[in-house]
């Protein structure tokens, strides 16, 4: 994992959640959808192509993981999942807790209208509660 | 696999290509973005957390192999993987090919303006050239 470092971009737009095998799993600031990200721990990681056998494995059931924790957690209609990097290259996945009634149903989240930002309590609320849901030994 | 069938929807919206262990590979009938999806063969499949650990294994790396596919047969400047299901419900994984002077750069291709189909030659063509590029000991 040496010289890895999150995009400040990345950084921005989302909390520390919690630290898997391979991702860090971040909580994306913005309260019209339950939203993680996965970033590899992988420095200058961009495509899925580029993952060992190992990682992609890891990846795959990390996003199990955390699709599985929304679930639990918020009852969605539906789990969305994305990789995309056309604007910030760092592989990061999306995984989102879709509703009927949410802002951009059924279209995808991405480039819809503007995001809303938690309140900080609000958001540390929510971090803490899902650190709890996805590490539950812990 | 028993019970597999495709849905009608994205049998309709797409072609053929060759299958791999766990997915059906298929072109989507847009020529707009050179774009593959994915269709893991388990009845009632719609969602990530769902696929048992060793499908999850399997699933990431056809993802890769598809990608690595698409790298080598377009250049893009970037792949695109999604699995949404918010209007097809059964799981299907779309990996595409995006370019700076797309369509729908950098916003993500679904939902964005009117698909247009291939020509059936030039649509049987690239479909005969992916499956050589995808299955290369055929």
């Amino acid at each position: 994992m040496t010289g890895f470092s999150l995009s400040p971009r990345l950084a921005a737009d989302s909390d520390f959640v919690t630290d898997w095998p391979l991702c860090q799993v971040r909580l994306m600031d913005d309260r019209r959808f339950p939203w993680l990200i996965l970033v590899p721990r992988r420095a200058g990681l961009e495509e899925w192509n580029e993952l060992t056998r190992a990682d992609a494995h890891q990846l795959s059931e990390e996003i199990a993981r955390a699709g599985e924790g929304l679930v639990q957690h918020f009852k969605p209609t539906k789990i969305n999942v994305g990789a995309l990097g056309n604007i910030v290259r760092q592989m990061h996945v999306h995984v989102i807790a879709r509703f009927e009634a949410d802002a951009a149903w059924p279209g995808p989240v991405w480039g819809q209208g503007t995001s809303l930002s938690y309140e900080t309590e609000a958001r540390e609320r929510l971090c803490g509660e899902l650190k709890a849901r996805l590490d539950p030994s812990l």
